[in-house]
């Protein structure tokens, strides 16, 4: 059998050669070598390029290399083959060490600090709250933000989730669909969003999303992280909500364009963070194997996990 | 009886306020009131007047109002009463969440990502470090130290811990004593400093100590956090480790001089970063109700907790 891996964006070297480490004695290509295009079984993609999985007759299942799959599904000529998420503790502690770094850097407004230590200005702010006194709303309850809750819970924050379909992590309370948003939105202080991006979740932290965060809160207004996708977010809504203090600040590991284009004012905008979509990075060493070892168990006659609905595109 | 609340360098209004609140009947004053000597059983301070507790035949015990004693101990004419420590849970979550930031800081190269935010740059790290990779050492295992390994553990840092005498941590590598102290430091990237300012651990964080931290690690050169004391570090030596590349970075709460000097170079130098003592903030709410649980208890023949030894000055 033959693994075609097709990337784009990322460097294609690491994961071809993790792979034919994993998979010796079989073939392991990518698009610009010469194949056979019967004898390719699987892909392992990262922003194929579009229609570049057409023609291949035997093709079985196509790998996701990094959390999600709406890259996948950017392509209009997808065959209908099943598609595999990638589930990484790695990436998944990863995304937590950000989630973590940056909601800290918001609630110890060390910002602030930063700025003081600059002007040489010794003073300490008396209202300082701590960390449960500050609610922190997670939006997306997957492996990953399950874990982010978690590592946010033993900080001490107040922390919620919500999720398209009902879910349970202990110790957290759980909000699930549109129906039960609002009320989560307004017990939110800082909300971090590490949604997948599908059609249904498009555009989803707009104005109307961001004027329904609690503005009661002891931050002195609502705190917006994203690193789920910039499709999820509108960012002229985030610069006007922050112009018009509904948003106090963000923190941002995705944008709508990638690389964030210059002309954009998120760049400099004093209340905005700005970080380069490395928030959970995924890494040839551990992901290549689950890819490899998804493919041993399919050939052993089991099934490969974290199929996605296509309806859905997640 | 009588409670003299004597501080310095704070707004002593709030803990009166709430002194008075929780001992309705009784006599809370300060330096500042007229009294009977004669009268006052018990003396809650923070920096008190050198000399201010003399004269007071009465006086059972002596509460420090903030962690550590040392400011007590500042005092050459301080009575012979127990002095005892404050053990608040507030205080140590608060430490915990500055320790995680800037342990998270460092390890997230956050101050590299905000100059390349300065710039526009839109580039990632390939070899950023997974926590596991990356070793945390703690000095000081006490109630604080143990809170913030085990935060930092659940993040995902490999980390360990050295105090004084021997302790124990679950999950946490325990060194212990000066005899284990090289082993500690030889293991250890990112070094945070949590020890009490005694007469043993004075001047403890000098070059010596720092060249003795890890060069071989994944975060490109050995880090230094404090937040316990200023007098526990060396600040020349700390800028020399700084310029001759055996420290790559530190971040201070705590300085030799505080409020830290307009004309030090710490201030300004590119990879320190200076936070106004603000790590471990000691709130009148919980504390204040710390130490009159104290005193109730030793009122109904009950013993005061965490009394410190006079000799080791902890």
């Amino acid at each position: 059998m033959t693994l075609l891996v097709d990337i784009t964006v990322w460097d294609p070297v690491p994961w071809v050669t993790r792979f034919r480490e994993l998979l010796p004695g079989r073939s392991v290509l990518t698009p610009r070598d010469t194949f056979d295009p019967a004898a390719v079984r699987y892909a392992a993609v990262w922003k194929h390029k579009a229609g570049g999985l057409q023609g291949l007759p035997n093709l079985a299942a196509i790998f996701s290399l990094g959390a999600g799959v709406d890259h996948v599904f950017a392509d209009p000529d997808l065959p209908a083959v099943p598609i595999a998420r990638v589930v990484d503790a790695d990436l998944r502690d990863r995304m937590s060490e950000w989630v973590v770094l940056h909601v800290l850097v918001h609630h110890r407004a060390q910002h602030m600090y930063d700025w003081q230590q600059q002007q040489k200005i010794w003073e300490d702010d008396p209202n300082q709250p701590l960390a449960r006194d500050v609610r922190v709303g997670l939006m997306g309850l997957g492996v990953m933000g399950a874990d982010a809750a978690r590592k946010l819970k033993a900080i001490g924050f107040d922390v919620a989730g919500w999720s398209r379909a009902a879910r349970s992590v202990p110790g957290i309370e759980c909000f699930a669909g549109r129906a039960e948003l609002p009320a989560f939105l307004t017990r939110t202080d800082i909300l971090v969003c590490l949604l997948p991006l599908t059609p249904e979740t498009r555009g989803i932290i707009d104005a109307a999303l961001i004027r329904q965060l609690a503005r009661d809160g002891r931050l002195g207004g609502p705190i917006l992280l994203n690193a789920g996708r910039g499709g999820l977010q509108v960012e002229r809504d985030i610069l006007a909500c922050l112009d018009e203090g509904t948003l106090k600040a963000a923190t941002l590991d995705v944008f709508e364009a990638e690389p964030l284009p210059q002309a954009s004012p998120l760049w400099h905008h004093p209340r905005v963070t700005v970080t380069p979509h490395n928030a959970g990075i995924s890494e040839p060493r551990s992901v290549a194997a689950y890819v490899v070892r998804q493919i041993e168990a399919f050939e052993q006659g089991g099934q490969i996990e974290n199929i996605v609905d296509p309806r859905r595109q997640y």
